[in-house]
C-alpha cells in the first residue's frame, strides 16, 4: 500500500496561477510561493459577489488516532466538485512541532490529501514563523520594559504572556530566564508554549483585517502591575511592530487537493485553549470566492462545534447550513467499551452501547439550527452488519448518513456524501443561531454549554477559578464568548467515561482571559500546551535525497 | 532629507522575473516570493559560462556606525552597470533581531539600497527560521535523547549546542531549562543565542549542496559524553530532518538594487564566532550568473576579509581579483584619537595619525595577493583638505583610490570607484592566495594572522585554551582555517588601541570547534552571541496602515 507521501509525490497538480485564475483570481490578486503556493490579497473579501454555502465538518469523541475529519473534508470538496459543484476546502495550517514528534505530518490522507504536502507540512509560506517572532517580540519587549526600569510597574511574578516555539520540546516548558546577574535583566520564572497554543494565532484567526488584528494584539492581556491592574500589550507599544511581523501572515494560502480542487489553508489556533479553527479571513474568503465551503473544526463536536458556531460564528457572523458528522466503526465501539486491539472485530452489541455518543452529537449540532448529515468514515476492517446497524439507527433517528470511502477513492468515495449535503442545503433545513448570549455572566455561559452541549448536570468552580471570574468581571472583561478547554475523549470532563455519559458535573479549576482574541478560556484540567518528542521521534525516520525526494513525512 | 524607508518605497521596481530573465534564468529556474523576491535553483552552479570576476568590500576598523559597507558594496554594483557591465552585488541577509533593536534594517542605504527593504529586513523568504528551526529541532533531540534513556550518555554539563532564537533577547541570555520534575525532563543549564550566531548558520554558508549540508550538519559537535568524547549531530539523527527544514533556505535569495541591479542575498553569519559572509553557493552562482560579482565581509579587513579569504575562499576556491577598502574620514580622525562629537571638525593632523590604520589593511589586503583600491566614503562634513590628504596619501603609497558618493547619487556616485576596479581586473594585477596551509597546528594558524594581519608581536594562549587545544587535537579536529572572534575595532584584541598598534600580545581565552562548519572558533575576548534591546527599541516606533505604508524600518 502506498503511503501518503507517495501518494502526494504521484499528484499531478496544477500550477496554482491556474487554480487561482478559475477562482477568478487574476495576478495581482495573489502572491506566488514557488509553483504551488500562493497567498490572496484580502481585496476580495469586499467582493460583491453572493457568499457560498458554508458547510462543517466535525466528528464524535475521537480516539488517538482521529476519525479522520481532514480526511472527509477534503474528500468532499472533491466530491462536490466530481458533482460539477465549484466547491473549495478550507482547512488549518499544520504546526511544524508535531511533525517531528509523532505525527510525521497533517495534510488529509490517501486520496484526500493537500498538496504539495511537505512544503504544507514544513515551513508553508511562514506564517507559523510570523506568529512565533510577534510573540517573541512582545515578550523580549515585556522583559526588556522590566529591565529598563519598569515605568509599568509590571509585577515580574504575574506575567501571564509566554514565549512560543514551533517545536515539540519538553525541556522549554518550565524555566527560570535573566539568569547571569544585571546584564541579562531580572530573575523570573518563564515557559513556552508551542506556536499554535499563542494568543497571537487566536487573534490572527477572529480579526477581520489588518487594523482589527493591530488592535486585538493590542488587547491582549500580557501581565498585571504591582497593584493588580491589567497590563496590556499596547501599554509596551509594540502592537504596531507586531502587525508589522503578520503583514504577509495575514493573507489566506492557496494550494490545492490531489484532484485539483482549490484549498484554503491557512491559521491553525490550538482546539482546547484557543478555538481550532482556520482564519475567519480563510473562511470568509473561500465563502467569496466558491459556492460551497467545506470547512473543519478541532477535536470532537462538543469542543470543536461548538467553540466553531459560538465564537468563530458568532465574530463572523456565519451562517453554515449544514454540518458533517463524522463517525466511524472503530471509535463507536471504543465508546462501547471495546479495547483497543479488539476494535477490529465485529461487535454490534458494542456499538449499540457506543452509538449513544453520536446520538449526543447529533442532538447538540440541531441545538444550534444546523441540520446534520453522519459520515460514516470507513475503514477495511469494518464488517457490513456493523455499517448496516449505523444506517438504520440514522434513518430511525430521521438523520442523514452516508458511507464515505474517501480515502481509498479520493473525491469518488465521498459523493453520497456530498448529495445528501446539497439536498439539506437545497431545501434551506437549517437555520444557524448561537447558544447563548455572550453578556449573560461567564458562569452562565459555562453553565449553558456543560448542560446542553455535554448532558452534565451542572458545574463546579474551584475557588482559583472563582477569584479568575471575580478578577475578569472586575476589569470589565467578561463580556465575550467562552472558550471551553476539556478532554477531547468524553463529553464530559472526565476522559474515561465514554458514550453518553450522565449524571456528571463539570469542574473549572481555572479562567484565563484571552483579551486580544476575544474569549475567556475555561479550563476543566491541565491543558499540556508544549508537547515532547517521543522516544524515536519522526525527525529521526526523515531525509530528503540528492534529487529532492523525501521520506519520513506521512 | 527623506529617509531610508522613503527612498525605498519610491523605488521603481522591476518584477523580479524580468531581473532573472536579464541573468539567464528562465521560469524553471526560479521560484516566486511575490512579485519582487525569487529563490534561484542550484542547477546554475553547474552552468558551463566562465566564473565572472569576484570584487570584495572591506573596510578599515569601523566605528560603531559603520563605515558603509554595504552602501558601498550595492553601490559599485550599481556603478558597474551604469558603466555597461554586467555585474551583481552578493550579500548577507540581516537579522530579525537587530532590526526591532537599534538598528532598525539592515539593507544599505540612500540611493544604494536593495529592495524591496521592508519585506528584506523582516521575514524575506524565510531562510533564518529555517534555520532557526533547524538549530531547535537539535536542540530538543539532544534534551529528548538524555529524557528517554540517554543511551549515548550524553554529559547534560558538557551540551556545547545551544537553542537560538531571531531577536535580540537578554533575558534568554542563560536560563535553566527542564524545571517542573520528570515530565520534563532533566535540569540543567541552558542559553539562547540569536539566530545568525547558530552553526547551522555557518554551515548554510559553507556547503556546497544540499547533501553537503547534511553532512556536514551530521558533523557539528554537540556535546561530550559521561567518557569525555565527543558526541555529534548524526549520533543524534536528525540531520537528515534538518536538511529537510533547509531545502529551500539553501537556495539563494534574487532581489534588486534601487537602480534594478541583480542582488542575490543569502546567508548571514556572525561576523565573530563565524565568518561573516553570504553563502558560498550564492557567490558562486553570482559568479555563473554575472560576468563581475562585487561582495562584502562583515567588520574591518583584519576579521572580515581575513576569514573571508582563509576560510570561505578556501573552500570555494575562490580567486578574488580586486579588493575595495572602504574608509571615512571620520573613522580615520576616530583612529587618529578625534573624540565622537569633534568628528566633524576639519583636522589634518589627526587624520595623519589615523591613516596608519588605513595603511596597514592596505598592507594586509596585498599577503593575499590581491590588490586594494581604497574607496572615501564621503560624509557631507568632509573638508576637501581632509580628502585631499587621503588621496595624496594613497598616490604616495602607490594604491589606487576613489571618492564615492552613492548614498547620495546611487551608482553615479560610484563610477570613479568603479573605473578604478576594473582596471585591476583588466591588467590581472592580482594572484590570489591563502595565508597559511590549514595542516599546520592551530596555535601556529593564530600565529600567523595575529603577526602578519594585526601587527602583532605574538599569541599567549590561556589554560582554557590550551586545554581547549589538547581537546581539539587529541579528537583529531584540528585540520581546519580558525576563525578569529577578536574586537572588530581595533587591529588588536584590545578596543582601546585604535591606529595601527604595535608592541603587543593578543591573548587567546577559549577555542572552540564548530566541526559541521570546518573551522576552529579563537577567542580573545568574551562574545555577545545574544543581544539586548535597547531603552526605547526600534520596535515601538514601527507600524504600518491600512494601506500597507510602513513605518519605523529605516
Amino acid at each position: 500500500m502506498k503511503t501518503d507521501i507517495q501518494i502526494a509525490q504521484e499528484a499531478q497538480m496544477d500550477k496554482i496561477v491556474d487554480v487561482a485564475s478559475r477562482l477568478g483570481l487574476n495576478e495581482d490578486d495573489i502572491d506566488l510561493y514557488g509553483k504551488y503556493k500562493c497567498k490572496i490579497s484580502l481585496d476580495k473579501l469586499n467582493s460583491d459577489k453572493e457568499n457560498g454555502k458554508l458547510i462543517l465538518v466535525t466528528a464524535i469523541n475521537p480516539t488517538p488516532a482521529g476519525e479522520g475529519k481532514s480526511t472527509v473534508t477534503i474528500g468532499l470538496s472533491q466530491a462536490l466538485n466530481k458533482l460539477d459543484k465549484n466547491a473549495i476546502a478550507v482547512l488549518r495550517e499544520p504546526s511544524l512541532g508535531p511533525v517531528f514528534g509523532i505525527k510525521g505530518g497533517a495534510a488529509g490522507g490517501g486520496y484526500a490529501q493537500v498538496v504539495p504536502m511537505e512544503d504544507i507540512n514544513l515551513h508553508f509560506t511562514g506564517d507559523m514563523h510570523a506568529i512565533t517572532a510577534a510573540n517573541n517580540l512582545l515578550s523580549a519587549a515585556i522583559d526588556n520594559h522590566i529591565h529598563q526600569g519598569n515605568k509599568l510597574r509590571i509585577d515580574s511574578r504575574r506575567i501571564v504572556f509566554k514565549r512560543v516555539i514551533d517545536m515539540n520540546d519538553r525541556a522549554l516548558r518550565s524555566l527560570v530566564v535573566g539568569m547571569g546577574g544585571k546584564p541579562n535583566g531580572f530573575l523570573r520564572e518563564d515557559g513556552f508554549m508551542i506556536t499554535v497554543a499563542s494568543e497571537v494565532m487566536a487573534v490572527l484567526c477572529l480579526s477581520s483585517d489588518l487594523m482589527d488584528l493591530k488592535k486585538r494584539m493590542g488587547d491582549i492581556l500580557v501581565a498585571y502591575n504591582l497593584d493588580g491592574q491589567p497590563v496590556y500589550c499596547k501599554d509596551i507599544e509594540v502592537e504596531g511592530a507586531m502587525a508589522l511581523l503578520m503583514k504577509d501572515a495575514i493573507k489566506p494560502n492557496l494550494v490545492q487537493t490531489l484532484e485539483n480542487t482549490p484549498a484554503i489553508i491557512h491559521g491553525g489556533p490550538f482546539a482546547n485553549i484557543a478555538h481550532g479553527c482556520n482564519s475567519l479571513i480563510a473562511t470568509k474568503l473561500g465563502l467569496k470566492l466558491s459556492d460551497y465551503v467545506v470547512t473543519e473544526a478541532g477535536f470532537g463536536a462538543d469542543l470543536g462545534a461548538e467553540k466553531f458556531f459560538n465564537i468563530k460564528c458568532r465574530y463572523g457572523n456565519l451562517k453554515p447550513e449544514a454540518v458533517v458528522i463524522v463517525a466511524t466503526v472503530r471509535a463507536l465501539k471504543h465508546h462501547g467499551g471495546v479495547k483497543k486491539d479488539d476494535l477490529g472485530t465485529p461487535d454490534v452489541e458494542a456499538l449499540k452501547k457506543g452509538i449513544k455518543n453520536l446520538e449526543k452529537h447529533i442532538e447538540n449540532v440541531k441545538k444550534f439550527g444546523v441540520k446534520p448529515v453522519v459520515a460514516i468514515n470507513r475503514f477495511v476492517s469494518d464488517a457490513e452488519e456493523e455499517l448496516s446497524f449505523i444506517e438504520e439507527f440514522c434513518n430511525e433517528h430521521g438523520v442523514e448518513v452516508a458511507l464515505t470511502e474517501v480515502w481509498a477513492n479520493g473525491g469518488e468515495g465521498g459523493v453520497q456524501l456530498a448529495e445528501k449535503v446539497l439536498n439539506i442545503i437545497d431545501n434551506k433545513e437549517s437555520d444557524f443561531k448561537v447558544l447563548y448570549n455572550e453578556n449573560i455572566s461567564l458562569k452562565d455561559k459555562v453553565e449553558v454549554i456543560a448542560k446542553e452541549i455535554y448532558g452534565a448536570d451542572g458545574v463546579e468552580f474551584t475557588r482559583k477559578a472563582l477569584n479568575n471570574i471575580k478578577s475578569i468581571e472586575k476589569f470589565g472583561l467578561d463580556k465575550v464568548p467562552v472558550c471551553m478547554a476539556k478532554t477531547q475523549k468524553s463529553l464530559s470532563d472526565n476522559d474515561k467515561l465514554l458514550g453518553r455519559p450522565s449524571g456528571f458535573n463539570i469542574t473549572v479549576k481555572e479562567v484565563k482571559i484571552s483579551n486580544g482574541a476575544g474569549f475567556a478560556v475555561v479550563l476543566t484540567g491541565d491543558i499540556m500546551t508544549m508537547p515532547g518528542l517521543p522516544k524515536v521521534p519522526a525527525a529521526n525516520k526523515m531525509d530528503i535525497s540528492d534529487d529532492g525526494v523525501i521520506e519520513g513525512l506521512f
